[in-house]
């Protein structure tokens, strides 16, 4: 937990270092005068980068929401190129651009945008490109060109045209330990599946550029792609609440009204969600507010906000002749039409001005908190223009992108945090307040992409619509309420917390733990801020554990859940890394470096917290906003080793911190030189921010 | 039935007359100055061409085996350009170079290369892209980028690069019709599936040319098709027959040995296949005898002739290091290596020249009658560089035709014609002497590939490999022997028609009828080499219905296979289309324009003759060889009308055929003028040629 020393340093600067040390690959055995040399720029510590042939002008770096953060990148361990230079091979000619980076035989590849299946990418050729995920493979609305090997490092491939894959299956004459020739008629041991030893990656183009990111650890290199992009996001705290989303027809009256049950209830919400119906028309959309539905949007969202609750606006970009926009976006438009209506070039700078101008006058001036910027994926063909010079190919990878820059942008400029939802996503997104989701609705591979996602800098939400069962809708509400955005997202089918009346208290207990965790969550978000470690993280980058259905929230809560299809009368398999585990709920210890089955009833998911593992926790609030000043504070401790706990906090709403604006608490856990016995005490306290909790209680979760 | 003309004059002359009448598009409305003008150029009576950009310098009509067959498209009906010329249009830029074309609300598209699901291809994308099948959608190793459409015409784009394809589900602003801008929120009859109006087409790249054919039918669109590509196949006589393939590791004593128990089990058999064994090494290839294996292959070869066997030998291109060509070859091959084997560029006039020296003087020498030309679908990146200049993608698409290429330039300056296999294809094939086949075994997908094939000028084969049970193994058997190749294709499972002992008789029953029709079969390829209309024709071209199980082969014949898998009971239903149809094996007439279910015992496949049908045929031979002077002909007529059959012959192994050594026969079937009964004769003799046949009788299968 060194991110204090790391914020200090973030917030002093966050221009990027120089440094231009210059790596040049040695000659590579040529064939046909296509292999390059490449020249290789350190541009950050830990970070190399070169552009074989002519690179875009625009790539994912270059639509980052903040620059490097050079700092976090600093505290990170030093390390050297982590490829074997005289290895590296690329060249750019006949309408293709392509690198070959080294790969040994045992080398794992992981990562890859959003992906719903699987852990492992290797000895297959992947194709990224946006599109609309229905199942199967090589479809994803996240298709990050990001890799990270099992030997500690990563590789970015930053262009934005689609980006094709072949881990461990091309050969080139030049490889060195090409396999053994065998006949295929006579020899049984022939196989087509050899070794290839690279990885090669290709674009149709002129060009490419490559990103190689160190490690050492696998967490290393995420963290090392997290702060490059700019630093992970650290929402707004209304944004950790409790989310739903109204009806598309239903009126600010309706909605208002509705609200009130959640207090009935006793179900905690921040977030409310209006769908596609605010507008006169949609699908194409007219972003205008409808007048009979939405009479007085001020009044509404005032109304709300008074009560802790937070209004978030569903959007389309593609405008209806209706729209007050049309006129001005109609020449900063592409070819093509999407719902048949025009699509903004978001690229342009004038276009965003316009739509920000706009934005800000009907939302942000009212107190609209964010959006979901939805139908941002695989929309037209690859072969739309657009009026900045972008192919639909290459904009199709990067909507998703420039819609959230322009609606982020609004809210910085504001000095306001944003924390929303967004339908397509993509390389360098760390920096950028929202999560994705999908009408896919398999619970597997939701909590697969949740573990999937964490590798590319991306945040996902494996949200609720409805269940077939209670008890299915209450094993996807103990999911959700683990992932970076805790939503009900059914307003098609009209379920609230509530609908399934058996087990309306296990629902409650579940969205009350979140709440309870609040403060374990922020301090998660503000590691991801400053060092880049996700807050979900996939097994893979602490424990170098290849699973896809149970991943570490923060540093020290394992959470296993129960997968609806998957795992069958409340049982699973928890795999737990090396090191002691103890029942959250209990604190007993359960198991070291082994699988173990847990039964865990319905009120309950199954979660574990590592030795030494300090969770502070509050009372469930109804939202973030009842969290005030002197809070009741409880620090439960988990197993029998002494640790500690830095407590993030700020004023949650603005970009103050970045003023010093925070606090950082050092809670501890020590060995009482008296009787031996394990004790609690606050040993420091840093930054001018007034931390939210007053009386601080002490549990010793395990005896 | 008006080929006879038209073989006259494609004998004269098959050089094209340069039509060069220019038709301008009037100015379309621009957006963007994205817009351009295409002009088009008239290339042969019912075609015209455009260039939109920078067009590639290889293409698929430029590697055609033969030049537009221009008198054949004479006689096809006057055609003015299909399209409303206003309406279309093309650019090129950033990358992407795209055409659009109208397309109607009701039109419907067809054809798009080997497809094995359905038959309809409109309001769907189409990725058209060198793949290895394995089920699914978008897979082919024929994916040719030429679609017909049910508005009676043609378009190709001929681009060797992927080709994607919107059919109307694409918009632009200046779309006409754009249909009307409903609210999602409020109006049930939104939908997002509305009608884009047009076709769009693109590639990545400078350019892409679009040639258009005129109809006005279905058959006449894929006649111009295929006469613009050369003409299609007429293949030697043995190609005819009935195949198989020996395995892998057998001897050329052991096969010599092994064909004899053709005879015994008086089983036809005209071709023998060797597999990879005949090589020293494979995967990657020598292309070497084995001396072990083949001591003498001059002495295998001429054993098996003496038989009226040929022998037909696999192959793959990728050279293993001691191939006596690696050396030659080396510096003419590509960047990647696949099965670790160099990849000749075939499209370099020396590399053809190496390979065809050497297997001039290594196989045709000693009487090699032909080739399976395997592997030659995806196999390795689109990135890969061909010292020619084309880049993996584009020689995945081509590799395939230019093997072919290559091979057959060696029998055509030979004056032999061979038939072979190939396991890729592309447009402009239609000339070319080889058939597809796939590892795919789903036999109604292999039905299905059959119909749609017929309408993208290539040859497919629904080989049989082996059953689960006995029906299976007569069904499957039944399919093959109606198809452009008859084989067994069973090395690895080690089967032979007698194979299944309680159904041999079925067995040679089916194979025997294929015998039988080959005076009919190979009048039907006459066709398809002088008229471009197809052996195996879709139920789509001359009734313009659509249909992926049932097929016409040739002028008359319906084939309607029990599909194993999909058809229970020896049961299925028969689309009949407008006319009289008559039972083949009976006579009897079976309906008229009418849905009719079947019901067959095994030793009979649902066979239906239209009206005026006639089927020449004679008594079972072993092999087409047998077929000498003199040969007893049964003329089989069907139904109740007078008609005529021009039978087609000549030597069935060079192409003496283009200097007039041809016979045609005119058989009429009349009216008595004395008894009102219909009576058969010969009514004309065209072709110096004699032809194989002596006692002609006539059979009045309907009485």
């Amino acid at each position: 937990m060194k991110f204090k020393t790391i914020i200090m340093g973030a917030v002093a600067s966050t221009l990027m270092t120089s440094l231009t040390h210059e790596v040049l690959a040695q000659q590579l055995p040529t064939r046909l005068q296509q292999i390059q040399q490449l020249k290789w720029q350190q541009v950050a510590p830990g970070v190399w980068k070169t552009i074989i042939g002519k690179a875009d002008q625009v790539n994912y770096m270059s639509l980052r929401r903040r620059s490097v953060q050079i700092d976090g990148l600093k505290s990170l361990p030093l390390a050297n190129f982590p490829l074997d230079l005289t290895k590296i091979a690329g060249t750019a000619g006949a309408n293709k651009a392509f690198v070959r980076l080294p790969m040994a035989d045992d080398e794992k590849i992981y990562g890859m945008g959003l992906q719903f299946k699987g852990v492992r990418r290797d000895h297959k050729r992947y194709r990224m490109e946006m599109s609309w995920y229905h199942g199967g493979n090589e479809k994803t609305h996240a298709p990050v060109p990001f890799y990270v090997s099992s030997k500690g490092y990563g590789v970015l491939i930053n262009s934005i045209s689609n980006v094709e894959f072949f881990f461990n299956n091309t050969y080139r004459p030049d490889s060195d330990k090409l396999p053994v020739k065998r006949d295929r008629t006579t020899d049984r041991k022939w196989t087509h599946k050899a070794q290839g030893k690279y990885v090669e990656a290709s674009v149709n183009g002129d060009g490419l550029e490559v990103i190689v990111f160190a490690g050492p650890t696998l967490m290393n290199v995420v963290q090392r792609y997290n702060l490059y992009s700019g630093g992970g996001v650290l929402p707004p705290k209304w944004g950790l609440g409790f989310w739903d989303r109204a009806h598309t027809k239903h009126s600010q009256d309706f909605i208002t009204n509705a609200i009130k049950e959640y207090k009935t209830h006793k179900m905690p919400l921040s977030v409310m969600g209006v769908e596609p119906g605010w507008q006169t028309k949609t699908y194409p959309s007219t972003l205008a507010w409808d007048n009979s539905r939405f009479p007085d949007p001020k009044k509404f969202v005032t109304s709300l906000k008074n009560q802790g609750i937070y209004v978030n606006l569903w959007e389309h970009p593609y405008l209806h002749p209706e729209s007050p926009l049309y006129k001005q976006i109609e020449p900063l438009s592409a070819s093509h039409l999407v719902y048949q209506g025009i699509v903004p070039d978001l690229t342009l700078a004038k276009t965003r001005k316009v739509f920000q101008d706009y934005h800000q006058k009907i939302h942000l001036d009212i107190g609209i908190a964010g959006y979901k910027l939805d139908e941002v994926d695989e929309r037209f063909p690859g072969h739309v223009f657009f009026p900045g010079g972008l192919n639909g190919e290459q904009y199709s990878n990067i909507q998703g992108l420039l819609y959230q820059k322009t609606m982020v942008e609004m809210y910085d400029r504001q000095n306001l945090r944003t924390y929303g939802l967004v339908r397509a996503s993509n390389a360098g997104a760390a920096s950028s307040p929202f999560v994705l989701y999908s009408d896919h609705y398999n619970h597997e591979d939701f909590i697969a992409a949740l573990c999937n996602s964490s590798l590319s800098g991306i945040l996902w939400t494996p949200e609720i619509r409805s269940a077939g069962n209670e008890r299915e809708w209450v094993r996807r509400m103990q999911a959700v309420c683990m992932s970076p955005l805790a939503m009900l997202n059914a307003w098609s089918s009209g379920k609230k917390p509530w609908s399934f009346k058996k087990v309306e208290n296990e629902i409650r207990t579940a969205i009350n733990l979140r709440m309870s965790l609040l403060p374990y969550i922020y301090t998660t978000f503000a590691q991801y801020r400053f060092t880049g470690q996700p807050p979900v993280r996939s097994m893979l980058l602490n424990y170098n554990i290849e699973n896809a259905d149970q991943f570490m929230l923060g540093d020290s809560l394992l959470v296993a859940p129960i997968i609806w299809g998957k795992h069958k009368n409340d049982t699973r398999e928890v795999i737990l890394p090396k090191g002691k585990w103890y029942d959250f709920y209990t604190g007993k210890y359960v198991g070291n470096d082994q699988k173990i089955k847990v039964t865990v009833s319905l009120d309950k998911m199954p979660l574990f917290v590592k030795n030494g593992g300090i969770i502070p926790m509050i009372n469930p609030v109804m939202n973030p906003d009842q969290i005030k000043e002197n809070t009741k504070l409880t620090l439960r401790h988990y197993g029998d080793v002494p640790s500690e706990f830095m407590l993030y906090d700020d004023d949650g709403k603005t970009f103050n911190y970045q003023n010093k604006e925070f606090s950082i608490t050092r809670f501890s856990v020590v060995k009482d030189e008296y009787n031996n016995k394990l004790v609690g005490k606050i040993t420091g306290k840093y930054g001018s921010y007034k931390p939210f909790y007053g009386d601080v209680k002490w549990l010793f979760m395990t005896k």
